[in-house]
């Protein structure tokens, strides 16, 4: 398949320029000026490809090859907002990688015997508003409503708040996206291209941690009930626990506040928050439950006051088999064996998984660098990875 | 010696009213309008004593009786000023007592054979300038300029800040003081009353562990360069150096920020604070190299980058062993063997050490709270502690 690496890498750098921040990066936010002027872009580059594009209720913008058949289509894509400072290929890769490749097969291979369409996906990152996977879950049916600032902004953009169901679809066979790794994991081992196998499930928990806040010179080690003691023995185990369980299992304390955080006072008070992830449905709750098991023997220990908080949790999902099975019959068509890999992030695949066969490609991120504007594939890495999206669809299509 | 316990409650009482805060505790930082209003209440009371009084020009308040020799003086008292949100006791005793213990010396034994005064010293606890042991060591002529902010407050109490030299003191004798505790272990043990042996020495140190910022889901363990797990590790690790040491060893990390402090991104940089004390300068110096050692250990092993920074230092003092003898001597004489300790917070008496003899008494803090509005201890040990205060001035000054 002939993929014009020059016109991949320009519509990049088009749509990267699009939200370019002052201090780096791009930041497009969900129905933001920037946010329709890209969606904007992409729209021309659609209709210039021949395809028949609309948009849908909440923005998502479709462009649509008509199949020799009836029936479900074959769908690629991508969202289109970034988080703040965000890179050039988080998402937009998908979108203008999509593009790219039905382009090609339109041209070499002329009318797909399936419908074929490239999706740009209004939001995913929960760029703007507190809730992500917007697009997503539009497409599944999962929303109905906005609240006053969302409503508000679907309108400035034109977007009736009350058609959020019509942006709903049951006529979707198969999505395939093409994403960075965004982690260093196909770097670390020098593989180009990968099949994701499942995308992790998460839980968010918030610890909270009592003890007592005492004078720092006056109270003896013994009479202490010093909460961030407490709280770095718990950092400490729930790092084993991940390790001990092995990959994918991930664990990471990313957030912690001391109270009252003076030199010469002895912790009262430790809040950090958990995010544990596995691929397996049973892995998670092997993570969750030693981990909360081990706090617990930890804050009574030292006499602590304990408490978790489960913030959010996202089962794993797996994806399908069938698409799985194409994504690594084309890596082998274009030379190269594409392993399978979990992903560690979200992605929009995972919400689409409710609907239809799903099936994601990774790409080697630089340095493991994603959401800023380090964020980098190798140019032979970001060719080979959409010939392979387009032999997929090729394979899924005609 | 018969203590008016009745008279000590109620000047406790009156001199906590002046800066009483509407959400509970007190407030009279250096050189406000409370402040003043203590200092008058206290030069009356000193008066009311047949004491005579004058500023110095800080602003410490003395009250003397001449003795029937000449020669250097014989001094007790403490800090007027209060952290915000302070108690009843801290300083306010020492003022309150000493004063209460002169003026039954005065009318029990008459004139002293030695000048014998109370002093109620400006400043001690940082309550308002970044600055602290403001009086005492203007007191031993180690200051002798403000700076713009504090000359400004010194004028504005009719103070000249081209003076502060003229308050240094060369005949002070001896310097007794009646403090609380601050902490729990005369109570924890049962003991009414203490004489302190030393004041521990203090060093604040700043520590910053750097490694890289990752994305929590798209990271395997092993690839992870995570500054809190670091950070989490030596904490763990100071707790277990000054428990190793034992008394009176304490350490405490009592401030720790993450960054980015993102509940879905492994921390990059955490930076820590590390109060380390001691009563023996050996044994602080072991703190801080078993600590400097360890943290080094686990920066190395974990791949991080450490930087450690001196933040202030103070040497520990010991109390002079003839003022100690006096202290003991005159608890047995009132029927209580006081047992000696450390005093793990500093007090005036540690710069006044520079000068002249000093000692210190302690009665219990109930819950060994300070510094808050549940500052207290029992009458009954209020009663001793001034009676065998005055015993102690007695013992000195006749």
């Amino acid at each position: 398949m002939g993929i014009d690496l020059a016109l991949l890498e320009r519509r990049l750098d088009e749509l990267y320029a699009i939200g370019a921040e002052p201090d780096g990066g791009t930041y497009r936010p969900l129905y933001d000026a920037v946010w329709a002027t890209a969606v904007e872009r992409v729209e021309r580059w659609l209709k210039d490809a021949g395809l028949k594009t609309r948009r849908d209720a909440v923005g998502n913008l479709w462009g649509r090859a008509e199949g020799t058949d009836k029936g479900k289509s074959i769908v690629t894509g991508s969202h289109i907002d970034t988080v703040r400072h965000g890179g050039r290929l988080d998402g937009a890769l998908g979108i203008v990688a999509g593009l790219t490749a039905v382009q090609a097969l339109l041209k070499e291979k002329g009318k797909p015997r399936r419908p074929l369409e490239v999706v740009a996906i209004c939001e995913e990152e929960g760029s703007r508003f507190p809730t992500n996977f917007w697009g997503s879950r539009a497409i599944v049916g999962a929303i109905d409503t906005a609240d006053t600032a969302m409503a508000a902004a679907m309108r400035e953009r034109g977007l009736d708040p009350a058609r959020i169901a019509s942006a709903a679809r049951d006529d979707i066979d198969t999505f395939v996206e093409l994403h960075i790794e965004q982690g260093a994991v196909l770097e670390a081992s020098g593989t180009p291209l990968a099949v994701v196998s499942a995308i992790v499930g998460t839980a968010h928990l918030e610890v909270t941690v009592t003890g007592r806040p005492d004078h720092a010179g006056t109270t003896p080690m013994d009479l202490r009930l010093d909460a961030l003691t407490g709280a770095a023995a718990m950092v400490q185990a729930i790092e084993s626990i991940a390790k001990s369980l092995g990959k994918p299992a991930v664990a990471t304390v990313g957030k912690l506040q001391v109270e009252p955080d003076q030199i010469n006072v002895v912790p009262g008070k430790v809040v950090f928050s958990v995010d544990l992830r596995h691929s397996d449905p049973g892995g998670r709750r092997a993570l969750e439950e030693r981990m909360r098991s081990l706090c617990a023997t930890i804050s009574q220990e030292r006499r602590l006051r304990l408490t978790i908080r489960t913030l959010q949790e996202k089962p794993p999902v797996a994806l399908h088999p069938d698409v799985r099975a194409v994504l690594a019959r084309a890596a082998r068509e274009c030379g190269v064996q594409a392993p399978e890999m979990v992903s560690g992030a979200g992605h929009d695949a995972q919400i689409l998984a409710a609907r239809c066969k799903v099936g994601m490609l990774f790409v080697p991120s630089i340095g493991g660098r994603s959401h800023c504007p380090e964020e980098a594939t190798s140019p032979e890495q970001l060719q080979l990875g959409t010939t392979v999206l387009a032999t997929a669809l090729e394979l899924l299509a005609y």
